[in-house]
Protein backbone atom coordinates (compact mmCIF):
# COMPACT_ATOMS: atom_id res chain seq x y z
CA UNK A 1 0.00 0.00 0.00
CA UNK A 2 1.30 3.19 -0.59
CA UNK A 3 0.40 6.63 0.36
CA UNK A 4 2.79 9.00 -0.63
CA UNK A 5 5.37 9.98 -3.87
CA UNK A 6 8.33 12.54 -3.91
CA UNK A 7 9.86 14.24 -7.19
CA UNK A 8 11.61 16.61 -8.16
CA UNK A 9 11.01 19.22 -11.07
CA UNK A 10 13.21 22.61 -12.28
CA UNK A 11 10.76 25.65 -13.65
CA UNK A 12 11.51 25.90 -17.13
CA UNK A 13 11.74 29.25 -18.85
CA UNK A 14 8.44 29.13 -20.57
CA UNK A 15 6.52 28.17 -17.28
CA UNK A 16 7.31 32.15 -16.39
CA UNK A 17 5.85 35.08 -16.73
CA UNK A 18 6.26 38.94 -17.08
CA UNK A 19 6.46 39.07 -13.57
CA UNK A 20 9.84 36.42 -13.52
CA UNK A 21 8.02 34.12 -11.65
CA UNK A 22 6.16 30.70 -12.19
CA UNK A 23 2.63 31.49 -13.07
CA UNK A 24 0.31 30.04 -11.06
CA UNK A 25 -1.30 28.06 -13.42
CA UNK A 26 1.84 25.88 -13.48
CA UNK A 27 1.28 24.44 -9.66
CA UNK A 28 -1.96 22.94 -11.23
CA UNK A 29 0.32 21.06 -14.09
CA UNK A 30 2.96 20.07 -11.54
CA UNK A 31 0.47 18.69 -9.50
CA UNK A 32 -0.90 16.48 -11.74
CA UNK A 33 2.49 15.57 -13.02
CA UNK A 34 3.45 13.93 -9.52
CA UNK A 35 -0.14 12.29 -9.27
CA UNK A 36 0.92 10.25 -12.69
CA UNK A 37 4.11 9.88 -11.62
CA UNK A 38 2.88 8.22 -8.29
CA UNK A 39 0.79 6.04 -10.55
CA UNK A 40 3.55 4.89 -12.61
CA UNK A 41 5.39 4.40 -9.62
CA UNK A 42 2.75 1.70 -8.75
CA UNK A 43 2.45 -0.03 -12.31
CA UNK A 44 -0.89 1.98 -12.78
CA UNK A 45 -1.87 4.76 -15.58
CA UNK A 46 -4.03 7.06 -14.77
CA UNK A 47 -6.02 7.29 -18.36
CA UNK A 48 -7.38 4.02 -19.83
CA UNK A 49 -7.93 3.00 -22.89
CA UNK A 50 -11.35 3.94 -24.56
CA UNK A 51 -11.95 0.29 -25.27
CA UNK A 52 -12.54 -0.29 -21.62
CA UNK A 53 -14.99 2.83 -22.05
CA UNK A 54 -13.03 5.03 -19.04
CA UNK A 55 -11.52 8.29 -19.30
CA UNK A 56 -9.44 8.42 -16.53
CA UNK A 57 -9.64 10.77 -13.77
CA UNK A 58 -11.24 14.10 -14.06
CA UNK A 59 -10.55 16.65 -11.88
CA UNK A 60 -13.68 17.15 -9.58
CA UNK A 61 -11.84 20.57 -7.28
CA UNK A 62 -8.28 21.55 -7.19
CA UNK A 63 -6.55 24.38 -4.90
CA UNK A 64 -3.23 25.55 -4.15
CA UNK A 65 -1.76 28.66 -1.63
CA UNK A 66 1.32 30.39 -2.93
CA UNK A 67 3.45 31.53 -0.73
CA UNK A 68 7.00 32.01 -1.94
CA UNK A 69 7.33 32.57 -5.42
CA UNK A 70 9.30 29.98 -7.64
CA UNK A 71 11.55 30.69 -10.70
CA UNK A 72 13.50 29.96 -13.79
CA UNK A 73 15.43 26.93 -12.75
CA UNK A 74 14.25 26.25 -9.44
CA UNK A 75 14.50 23.00 -8.45
CA UNK A 76 10.91 22.42 -6.58
CA UNK A 77 10.56 19.28 -3.82
CA UNK A 78 7.27 18.04 -4.41
CA UNK A 79 5.58 15.85 -1.62
CA UNK A 80 2.63 14.30 -3.02
CA UNK A 81 0.55 12.69 0.09
CA UNK A 82 -2.87 10.68 -0.47
CA UNK A 83 -4.97 12.98 1.74
CA UNK A 84 -8.25 11.00 1.50
CA UNK A 85 -10.79 8.75 -0.46
CA UNK A 86 -14.11 8.03 -1.27
CA UNK A 87 -15.22 5.39 -3.76
CA UNK A 88 -15.12 7.18 -6.95
CA UNK A 89 -12.21 9.70 -6.00
CA UNK A 90 -9.34 10.34 -4.41
CA UNK A 91 -7.87 14.00 -2.64
CA UNK A 92 -4.28 14.56 -2.98
CA UNK A 93 -2.07 17.20 -1.08
CA UNK A 94 0.72 18.38 -2.83
CA UNK A 95 3.78 20.20 -0.67
CA UNK A 96 6.07 22.41 -2.86
CA UNK A 97 9.64 23.30 -1.27
CA UNK A 98 12.51 24.99 -1.65
CA UNK A 99 15.34 24.18 0.04
CA UNK A 100 13.53 22.43 2.76
CA UNK A 101 11.28 25.44 2.67
CA UNK A 102 7.32 25.34 1.98
CA UNK A 103 6.50 27.74 -0.93
CA UNK A 104 3.22 26.37 -1.72
CA UNK A 105 0.77 23.81 -0.75
CA UNK A 106 -2.38 22.57 -2.92
CA UNK A 107 -4.84 19.68 -3.01
CA UNK A 108 -6.44 18.35 -5.59
CA UNK A 109 -9.58 16.09 -6.07
CA UNK A 110 -9.70 13.20 -8.68
CA UNK A 111 -12.44 11.73 -9.63
CA UNK A 112 -12.91 8.56 -11.53
CA UNK A 113 -14.51 8.93 -14.64
CA UNK A 114 -16.07 6.83 -17.95
CA UNK A 115 -17.61 8.55 -20.88
CA UNK A 116 -21.25 8.95 -20.42
CA UNK A 117 -22.94 6.56 -23.21
CA UNK A 118 -25.73 8.85 -24.34
CA UNK A 119 -23.60 12.21 -24.85
CA UNK A 120 -20.56 14.38 -24.04
CA UNK A 121 -20.54 14.05 -20.54
CA UNK A 122 -18.43 12.20 -17.64
CA UNK A 123 -20.05 9.75 -15.13
CA UNK A 124 -18.39 9.10 -11.92
CA UNK A 125 -17.58 6.12 -11.25
CA UNK A 126 -15.82 2.91 -8.84
CA UNK A 127 -11.75 3.35 -8.33
CA UNK A 128 -11.02 0.04 -10.46
CA UNK A 129 -9.68 -2.24 -8.22
CA UNK A 130 -5.83 -2.67 -8.58
CA UNK A 131 -6.07 1.16 -7.72
CA UNK A 132 -7.94 0.26 -4.50
CA UNK A 133 -6.28 -2.15 -3.37
CA UNK A 134 -2.88 -0.22 -3.95
CA UNK A 135 -3.35 3.69 -1.90
CA UNK A 136 -4.11 4.19 1.05
CA UNK A 137 -4.52 7.23 3.21
CA UNK A 138 -1.32 9.20 4.47
CA UNK A 139 -0.77 9.42 8.44
CA UNK A 140 -1.76 12.48 9.88
CA UNK A 141 1.72 13.95 10.87
CA UNK A 142 2.90 13.73 7.88
CA UNK A 143 0.63 16.84 6.19
CA UNK B 1 -18.01 51.63 -8.07
CA UNK B 2 -17.91 48.14 -9.69
CA UNK B 3 -18.03 44.91 -8.35
CA UNK B 4 -18.40 42.62 -11.20
CA UNK B 5 -17.98 41.54 -15.06
CA UNK B 6 -18.84 39.53 -17.76
CA UNK B 7 -16.78 38.14 -20.56
CA UNK B 8 -17.30 35.21 -23.14
CA UNK B 9 -13.85 32.59 -24.00
CA UNK B 10 -13.87 30.37 -26.68
CA UNK B 11 -12.10 26.98 -26.04
CA UNK B 12 -9.17 26.61 -28.21
CA UNK B 13 -7.85 23.10 -29.47
CA UNK B 14 -4.65 23.98 -28.10
CA UNK B 15 -5.87 24.24 -24.47
CA UNK B 16 -7.69 20.72 -24.94
CA UNK B 17 -6.33 17.37 -23.39
CA UNK B 18 -6.43 13.54 -24.31
CA UNK B 19 -9.46 13.38 -22.49
CA UNK B 20 -10.84 15.57 -24.87
CA UNK B 21 -11.77 18.02 -22.52
CA UNK B 22 -10.95 21.74 -21.95
CA UNK B 23 -7.78 20.88 -19.41
CA UNK B 24 -8.41 22.43 -15.64
CA UNK B 25 -5.17 24.04 -15.69
CA UNK B 26 -6.66 26.31 -18.30
CA UNK B 27 -9.68 27.47 -15.99
CA UNK B 28 -6.86 29.51 -13.71
CA UNK B 29 -5.52 30.61 -16.40
CA UNK B 30 -9.34 32.38 -17.61
CA UNK B 31 -10.11 33.72 -14.25
CA UNK B 32 -7.07 35.98 -14.47
CA UNK B 33 -7.91 36.80 -18.12
CA UNK B 34 -11.45 38.18 -16.87
CA UNK B 35 -9.51 39.95 -13.50
CA UNK B 36 -7.08 41.62 -15.95
CA UNK B 37 -10.42 42.51 -18.65
CA UNK B 38 -12.13 43.99 -15.73
CA UNK B 39 -9.09 45.94 -14.91
CA UNK B 40 -9.02 47.24 -18.29
CA UNK B 41 -12.59 48.42 -18.21
CA UNK B 42 -11.87 50.59 -15.31
CA UNK B 43 -8.70 51.94 -17.21
CA UNK B 44 -6.27 50.56 -14.63
CA UNK B 45 -3.12 48.15 -15.23
CA UNK B 46 -2.73 44.92 -13.43
CA UNK B 47 1.06 45.46 -13.80
CA UNK B 48 2.62 48.47 -12.45
CA UNK B 49 6.17 48.86 -14.14
CA UNK B 50 9.42 48.40 -12.33
CA UNK B 51 10.28 52.22 -11.73
CA UNK B 52 7.59 52.30 -9.19
CA UNK B 53 8.91 49.42 -7.75
CA UNK B 54 5.34 47.36 -7.91
CA UNK B 55 5.14 44.13 -9.61
CA UNK B 56 1.35 43.96 -9.60
CA UNK B 57 -0.79 41.49 -8.19
CA UNK B 58 0.59 38.05 -7.04
CA UNK B 59 -1.90 35.06 -6.47
CA UNK B 60 -2.64 34.43 -2.80
CA UNK B 61 -4.57 31.36 -3.54
CA UNK B 62 -6.54 30.02 -6.21
CA UNK B 63 -9.10 27.10 -6.47
CA UNK B 64 -11.73 25.74 -8.71
CA UNK B 65 -14.94 23.36 -8.59
CA UNK B 66 -15.30 21.33 -12.31
CA UNK B 67 -18.63 20.91 -12.45
CA UNK B 68 -19.40 19.79 -16.19
CA UNK B 69 -16.10 19.35 -18.75
CA UNK B 70 -16.19 21.83 -21.47
CA UNK B 71 -14.18 21.44 -24.85
CA UNK B 72 -12.73 22.58 -28.16
CA UNK B 73 -15.13 25.65 -29.26
CA UNK B 74 -17.52 26.02 -26.66
CA UNK B 75 -17.78 29.60 -25.52
CA UNK B 76 -17.92 30.14 -22.05
CA UNK B 77 -19.23 32.77 -20.22
CA UNK B 78 -17.83 33.90 -17.46
CA UNK B 79 -18.57 36.47 -14.57
CA UNK B 80 -16.54 37.35 -12.39
CA UNK B 81 -17.79 38.84 -8.66
CA UNK B 82 -15.44 40.44 -6.17
CA UNK B 83 -15.99 38.52 -3.32
CA UNK B 84 -13.75 39.93 -0.52
CA UNK B 85 -12.06 42.76 -0.04
CA UNK B 86 -8.73 43.41 2.23
CA UNK B 87 -6.07 45.84 2.64
CA UNK B 88 -3.71 44.45 0.19
CA UNK B 89 -5.69 41.44 -1.30
CA UNK B 90 -9.24 41.03 -3.09
CA UNK B 91 -10.40 38.03 -3.75
CA UNK B 92 -13.01 37.42 -6.82
CA UNK B 93 -15.12 34.76 -7.61
CA UNK B 94 -15.72 33.64 -10.80
CA UNK B 95 -18.68 31.81 -12.06
CA UNK B 96 -18.25 29.52 -15.58
CA UNK B 97 -21.68 29.09 -17.48
CA UNK B 98 -22.35 27.04 -20.88
CA UNK B 99 -25.75 27.92 -22.26
CA UNK B 100 -26.74 29.31 -18.70
CA UNK B 101 -25.56 26.33 -16.83
CA UNK B 102 -23.01 26.53 -14.20
CA UNK B 103 -19.89 24.32 -15.40
CA UNK B 104 -17.37 25.30 -12.96
CA UNK B 105 -16.74 27.88 -10.01
CA UNK B 106 -13.53 29.04 -8.70
CA UNK B 107 -11.90 31.60 -6.40
CA UNK B 108 -8.64 33.35 -6.52
CA UNK B 109 -6.98 35.71 -4.27
CA UNK B 110 -4.80 38.56 -5.85
CA UNK B 111 -2.52 40.37 -3.33
CA UNK B 112 -0.97 43.21 -4.32
CA UNK B 113 2.93 43.21 -4.26
CA UNK B 114 5.96 44.88 -4.72
CA UNK B 115 9.63 43.70 -4.97
CA UNK B 116 11.20 42.90 -1.75
CA UNK B 117 14.37 45.26 -1.70
CA UNK B 118 16.81 43.16 -0.15
CA UNK B 119 15.97 39.93 -2.52
CA UNK B 120 14.01 37.87 -4.65
CA UNK B 121 10.99 37.74 -2.53
CA UNK B 122 7.71 39.73 -3.03
CA UNK B 123 6.60 42.23 -0.37
CA UNK B 124 2.73 42.22 0.09
CA UNK B 125 1.72 46.69 -0.26
CA UNK B 126 -1.21 48.46 0.27
CA UNK B 127 -4.37 48.36 -2.43
CA UNK B 128 -3.25 51.53 -4.77
CA UNK B 129 -5.21 54.50 -4.14
CA UNK B 130 -6.86 54.10 -7.51
CA UNK B 131 -8.01 50.75 -7.75
CA UNK B 132 -9.45 51.35 -3.98
CA UNK B 133 -11.49 54.07 -5.40
CA UNK B 134 -13.09 51.76 -8.02
CA UNK B 135 -13.52 48.45 -6.97
CA UNK B 136 -16.02 46.66 -3.83
CA UNK B 137 -17.91 43.78 -3.08
CA UNK B 138 -20.26 42.40 -4.84
CA UNK B 139 -24.10 42.38 -3.69
CA UNK B 140 -24.60 38.13 -1.78
CA UNK B 141 -27.37 37.59 -4.03
CA UNK B 142 -25.41 37.85 -7.13
CA UNK B 143 -22.71 34.19 -5.77
CA UNK C 1 -13.98 30.07 -52.26
CA UNK C 2 -12.03 31.24 -49.89
CA UNK C 3 -8.12 32.07 -49.31
CA UNK C 4 -7.60 34.26 -46.56
CA UNK C 5 -9.14 35.39 -42.62
CA UNK C 6 -8.61 38.43 -40.58
CA UNK C 7 -9.01 38.20 -37.19
CA UNK C 8 -7.54 40.05 -33.36
CA UNK C 9 -5.96 38.45 -30.67
CA UNK C 10 -5.14 40.01 -27.43
CA UNK C 11 -1.55 38.44 -25.48
CA UNK C 12 -2.54 37.17 -22.49
CA UNK C 13 -0.06 37.56 -19.59
CA UNK C 14 0.18 33.66 -18.93
CA UNK C 15 1.25 34.25 -22.37
CA UNK C 16 4.39 36.24 -21.25
CA UNK C 17 7.90 34.74 -20.16
CA UNK C 18 10.06 36.40 -17.28
CA UNK C 19 11.87 38.17 -20.35
CA UNK C 20 8.45 40.21 -20.61
CA UNK C 21 7.38 38.88 -23.76
CA UNK C 22 4.62 36.73 -25.54
CA UNK C 23 6.89 33.66 -25.11
CA UNK C 24 7.49 32.27 -28.74
CA UNK C 25 5.90 28.91 -28.49
CA UNK C 26 2.74 30.65 -28.50
CA UNK C 27 2.71 32.44 -31.84
CA UNK C 28 2.01 28.85 -33.28
CA UNK C 29 -0.76 28.24 -30.80
CA UNK C 30 -1.88 31.91 -32.14
CA UNK C 31 -1.61 30.42 -35.84
CA UNK C 32 -3.54 27.52 -34.67
CA UNK C 33 -5.78 29.36 -33.48
CA UNK C 34 -6.69 31.45 -36.80
CA UNK C 35 -6.53 28.25 -38.66
CA UNK C 36 -9.57 26.99 -37.01
CA UNK C 37 -11.51 30.01 -37.18
CA UNK C 38 -10.62 30.24 -40.70
CA UNK C 39 -12.42 27.15 -41.20
CA UNK C 40 -15.70 27.53 -38.17
CA UNK C 41 -16.01 31.12 -41.03
CA UNK C 42 -16.61 28.41 -43.74
CA UNK C 43 -18.80 26.05 -41.58
CA UNK C 44 -16.02 23.39 -41.57
CA UNK C 45 -14.91 21.71 -38.24
CA UNK C 46 -10.78 21.26 -38.18
CA UNK C 47 -11.33 18.08 -36.03
CA UNK C 48 -13.84 15.55 -37.08
CA UNK C 49 -15.35 12.72 -34.85
CA UNK C 50 -14.06 9.47 -33.95
CA UNK C 51 -16.65 8.02 -36.21
CA UNK C 52 -15.72 8.67 -39.06
CA UNK C 53 -11.89 7.13 -38.39
CA UNK C 54 -10.68 10.98 -39.45
CA UNK C 55 -8.78 12.79 -36.60
CA UNK C 56 -7.92 15.98 -38.30
CA UNK C 57 -5.66 18.54 -39.66
CA UNK C 58 -1.88 17.11 -37.81
CA UNK C 59 1.10 19.66 -38.38
CA UNK C 60 3.83 18.18 -40.79
CA UNK C 61 5.10 21.28 -40.23
CA UNK C 62 5.80 24.85 -38.52
CA UNK C 63 8.07 27.51 -38.39
CA UNK C 64 7.88 31.54 -37.51
CA UNK C 65 10.34 34.39 -38.01
CA UNK C 66 10.05 36.72 -35.46
CA UNK C 67 10.89 40.29 -35.76
CA UNK C 68 9.70 42.69 -33.05
CA UNK C 69 8.39 41.51 -29.61
CA UNK C 70 4.61 41.50 -28.42
CA UNK C 71 3.79 42.12 -25.05
CA UNK C 72 0.78 41.62 -22.32
CA UNK C 73 -2.32 43.61 -23.70
CA UNK C 74 -1.05 43.88 -27.32
CA UNK C 75 -3.36 43.53 -29.43
CA UNK C 76 -2.07 41.57 -32.75
CA UNK C 77 -3.95 41.50 -36.12
CA UNK C 78 -3.58 38.03 -37.62
CA UNK C 79 -3.56 37.62 -41.24
CA UNK C 80 -4.17 33.88 -42.47
CA UNK C 81 -3.45 33.34 -46.47
CA UNK C 82 -3.90 30.04 -47.98
CA UNK C 83 -0.08 29.52 -49.45
CA UNK C 84 -0.49 26.48 -51.40
CA UNK C 85 -2.31 23.11 -51.34
CA UNK C 86 -1.60 19.32 -51.96
CA UNK C 87 -3.87 16.62 -52.27
CA UNK C 88 -3.82 15.76 -48.65
CA UNK C 89 -2.17 19.27 -47.10
CA UNK C 90 -3.29 22.60 -47.12
CA UNK C 91 -0.14 25.00 -46.04
CA UNK C 92 -0.62 28.45 -44.29
CA UNK C 93 0.84 31.63 -43.96
CA UNK C 94 0.45 34.00 -41.21
CA UNK C 95 1.15 37.36 -40.93
CA UNK C 96 1.32 38.77 -37.74
CA UNK C 97 1.00 42.87 -37.11
CA UNK C 98 0.77 45.57 -34.69
CA UNK C 99 0.02 48.83 -35.61
CA UNK C 100 0.10 47.84 -38.76
CA UNK C 101 3.57 46.94 -38.87
CA UNK C 102 4.62 43.75 -39.34
CA UNK C 103 5.83 41.79 -36.28
CA UNK C 104 6.08 38.17 -36.96
CA UNK C 105 5.34 35.71 -40.12
CA UNK C 106 4.86 32.09 -39.80
CA UNK C 107 3.96 29.01 -41.74
CA UNK C 108 2.08 25.97 -41.09
CA UNK C 109 1.35 22.89 -43.08
CA UNK C 110 -1.89 20.85 -41.85
CA UNK C 111 -2.06 17.60 -43.22
CA UNK C 112 -4.98 15.69 -43.08
CA UNK C 113 -4.97 12.79 -41.24
CA UNK C 114 -6.77 9.65 -40.08
CA UNK C 115 -6.19 7.17 -37.48
CA UNK C 116 -4.02 4.43 -38.48
CA UNK C 117 -6.47 0.90 -38.48
CA UNK C 118 -3.54 -1.32 -37.25
CA UNK C 119 -1.84 1.18 -34.32
CA UNK C 120 -1.13 4.36 -32.86
CA UNK C 121 0.03 6.19 -36.02
CA UNK C 122 -1.17 8.80 -38.06
CA UNK C 123 -2.01 8.38 -41.96
CA UNK C 124 -2.63 11.13 -43.92
CA UNK C 125 -5.54 11.10 -46.41
CA UNK C 126 -7.24 13.12 -49.07
CA UNK C 127 -8.58 16.47 -47.95
CA UNK C 128 -12.59 15.80 -47.71
CA UNK C 129 -14.52 17.07 -50.40
CA UNK C 130 -16.33 20.15 -48.20
CA UNK C 131 -13.27 21.46 -47.58
CA UNK C 132 -11.85 20.97 -51.09
CA UNK C 133 -14.52 23.12 -52.62
CA UNK C 134 -14.27 26.02 -50.16
CA UNK C 135 -10.10 26.67 -49.76
CA UNK C 136 -8.28 28.08 -52.90
CA UNK C 137 -4.47 29.43 -52.64
CA UNK C 138 -4.30 33.83 -51.99
CA UNK C 139 -3.14 35.85 -54.85
CA UNK C 140 0.78 36.54 -54.68
CA UNK C 141 0.70 39.87 -54.20
CA UNK C 142 -0.93 39.24 -50.45
CA UNK C 143 2.53 37.67 -49.60
CA UNK D 1 33.98 23.16 -26.56
CA UNK D 2 30.85 21.95 -26.98
CA UNK D 3 28.40 21.55 -29.73
CA UNK D 4 26.01 19.16 -28.40
CA UNK D 5 23.79 18.15 -25.36
CA UNK D 6 21.69 14.80 -25.31
CA UNK D 7 18.73 14.91 -23.04
CA UNK D 8 15.34 13.01 -22.15
CA UNK D 9 11.81 14.10 -21.90
CA UNK D 10 8.59 12.43 -20.93
CA UNK D 11 5.66 13.69 -22.40
CA UNK D 12 3.14 15.21 -19.75
CA UNK D 13 -0.31 15.08 -19.51
CA UNK D 14 -1.17 18.30 -20.05
CA UNK D 15 1.16 18.52 -23.08
CA UNK D 16 -1.48 16.34 -25.39
CA UNK D 17 -4.18 17.47 -26.69
CA UNK D 18 -7.97 16.23 -27.83
CA UNK D 19 -6.36 14.10 -30.74
CA UNK D 20 -4.59 12.42 -28.39
CA UNK D 21 -0.69 13.56 -28.89
CA UNK D 22 1.80 16.06 -28.07
CA UNK D 23 0.51 19.58 -29.06
CA UNK D 24 2.92 20.88 -31.26
CA UNK D 25 3.45 24.09 -29.49
CA UNK D 26 5.51 21.76 -27.01
CA UNK D 27 7.99 20.50 -29.41
CA UNK D 28 9.10 24.43 -29.21
CA UNK D 29 9.39 24.70 -25.81
CA UNK D 30 11.18 21.25 -25.26
CA UNK D 31 13.91 22.87 -27.84
CA UNK D 32 14.42 25.96 -25.41
CA UNK D 33 14.58 23.51 -22.39
CA UNK D 34 17.48 21.48 -24.16
CA UNK D 35 19.42 24.94 -25.29
CA UNK D 36 18.91 25.77 -21.22
CA UNK D 37 20.09 22.16 -20.15
CA UNK D 38 23.13 23.08 -22.94
CA UNK D 39 24.03 26.27 -21.31
CA UNK D 40 23.63 25.31 -17.32
CA UNK D 41 25.75 21.98 -18.44
CA UNK D 42 28.52 24.30 -19.58
CA UNK D 43 28.18 26.85 -16.41
CA UNK D 44 26.06 29.41 -18.43
CA UNK D 45 23.17 31.30 -17.68
CA UNK D 46 20.49 32.03 -20.71
CA UNK D 47 19.23 34.84 -18.87
CA UNK D 48 21.37 37.53 -18.18
CA UNK D 49 20.10 39.74 -15.10
CA UNK D 50 18.74 43.62 -15.52
CA UNK D 51 21.96 44.86 -14.01
CA UNK D 52 23.84 44.53 -17.23
CA UNK D 53 21.06 45.51 -19.32
CA UNK D 54 21.17 41.89 -21.36
CA UNK D 55 17.40 40.46 -21.31
CA UNK D 56 18.70 37.21 -22.96
CA UNK D 57 18.18 35.12 -25.93
CA UNK D 58 15.37 35.99 -28.10
CA UNK D 59 14.04 33.88 -30.71
CA UNK D 60 15.20 34.97 -34.12
CA UNK D 61 13.26 32.28 -35.91
CA UNK D 62 11.90 28.32 -35.22
CA UNK D 63 11.15 25.91 -37.08
CA UNK D 64 9.87 22.03 -36.57
CA UNK D 65 8.98 19.15 -39.28
CA UNK D 66 6.88 16.37 -37.55
CA UNK D 67 7.57 12.83 -38.76
CA UNK D 68 5.51 10.67 -35.98
CA UNK D 69 3.30 11.70 -33.69
CA UNK D 70 4.12 11.27 -29.56
CA UNK D 71 1.55 11.14 -26.49
CA UNK D 72 1.36 10.72 -22.97
CA UNK D 73 4.24 8.95 -21.35
CA UNK D 74 6.39 8.49 -23.99
CA UNK D 75 10.20 9.55 -23.58
CA UNK D 76 11.47 11.57 -26.07
CA UNK D 77 15.67 11.61 -26.65
CA UNK D 78 16.55 14.92 -27.96
CA UNK D 79 19.85 15.72 -29.24
CA UNK D 80 20.61 19.15 -29.63
CA UNK D 81 23.85 20.12 -32.25
CA UNK D 82 24.68 24.06 -32.55
CA UNK D 83 24.15 24.06 -36.59
CA UNK D 84 25.54 27.29 -37.13
CA UNK D 85 26.92 30.74 -35.22
CA UNK D 86 27.11 34.39 -35.72
CA UNK D 87 27.97 37.29 -34.30
CA UNK D 88 25.15 38.02 -32.13
CA UNK D 89 22.87 34.82 -32.67
CA UNK D 90 23.62 30.65 -32.70
CA UNK D 91 21.15 28.43 -34.53
CA UNK D 92 20.78 24.75 -33.04
CA UNK D 93 19.17 21.98 -34.41
CA UNK D 94 17.14 19.08 -32.25
CA UNK D 95 16.68 15.73 -33.41
CA UNK D 96 13.42 14.20 -31.16
CA UNK D 97 13.54 10.22 -31.19
CA UNK D 98 11.41 7.42 -29.43
CA UNK D 99 12.97 4.07 -29.54
CA UNK D 100 15.58 5.29 -31.98
CA UNK D 101 13.48 6.46 -34.66
CA UNK D 102 13.67 10.33 -35.38
CA UNK D 103 9.96 11.62 -35.14
CA UNK D 104 10.31 15.37 -35.41
CA UNK D 105 13.69 17.82 -36.24
CA UNK D 106 13.16 21.13 -35.44
CA UNK D 107 15.72 24.34 -35.82
CA UNK D 108 15.66 27.45 -33.26
CA UNK D 109 17.59 30.36 -34.04
CA UNK D 110 18.67 32.24 -31.09
CA UNK D 111 19.32 36.07 -31.30
CA UNK D 112 21.61 37.73 -27.80
CA UNK D 113 19.44 40.78 -27.45
CA UNK D 114 19.89 43.65 -24.60
CA UNK D 115 16.79 46.07 -23.95
CA UNK D 116 16.74 48.74 -26.03
CA UNK D 117 17.69 52.21 -24.64
CA UNK D 118 15.19 54.21 -25.46
CA UNK D 119 12.18 51.71 -25.35
CA UNK D 120 10.59 48.73 -25.61
CA UNK D 121 12.07 47.07 -28.73
CA UNK D 122 14.86 44.50 -28.07
CA UNK D 123 18.46 44.67 -29.82
CA UNK D 124 20.71 42.55 -31.01
CA UNK D 125 23.82 42.58 -29.59
CA UNK D 126 27.05 40.62 -29.80
CA UNK D 127 27.47 37.07 -27.62
CA UNK D 128 29.05 37.75 -24.72
CA UNK D 129 32.82 36.00 -24.57
CA UNK D 130 32.12 33.55 -21.80
CA UNK D 131 29.55 31.90 -24.21
CA UNK D 132 31.89 32.44 -27.47
CA UNK D 133 34.91 30.67 -25.76
CA UNK D 134 32.42 27.25 -25.24
CA UNK D 135 30.46 26.88 -27.89
CA UNK D 136 31.52 26.02 -31.70
CA UNK D 137 30.18 24.05 -34.65
CA UNK D 138 28.44 20.69 -34.59
CA UNK D 139 30.46 18.18 -37.28
CA UNK D 140 28.70 17.85 -40.63
CA UNK D 141 28.16 14.29 -39.88
CA UNK D 142 26.17 14.33 -37.03
CA UNK D 143 23.24 16.02 -38.47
Amino acid sequence: MAYDFKMERRVAFAETDMAGILHFSNYFCYMEEIEHAFFRSLGLDVHVGDEEGILGWARGEASCRFMKPLTKDDVVDMHLLVKSRGRRSITYEVIFRKNREEVARGNVTAVCVAKNPEGDGLQAVAIPEDVDAQIEVAPGDLF
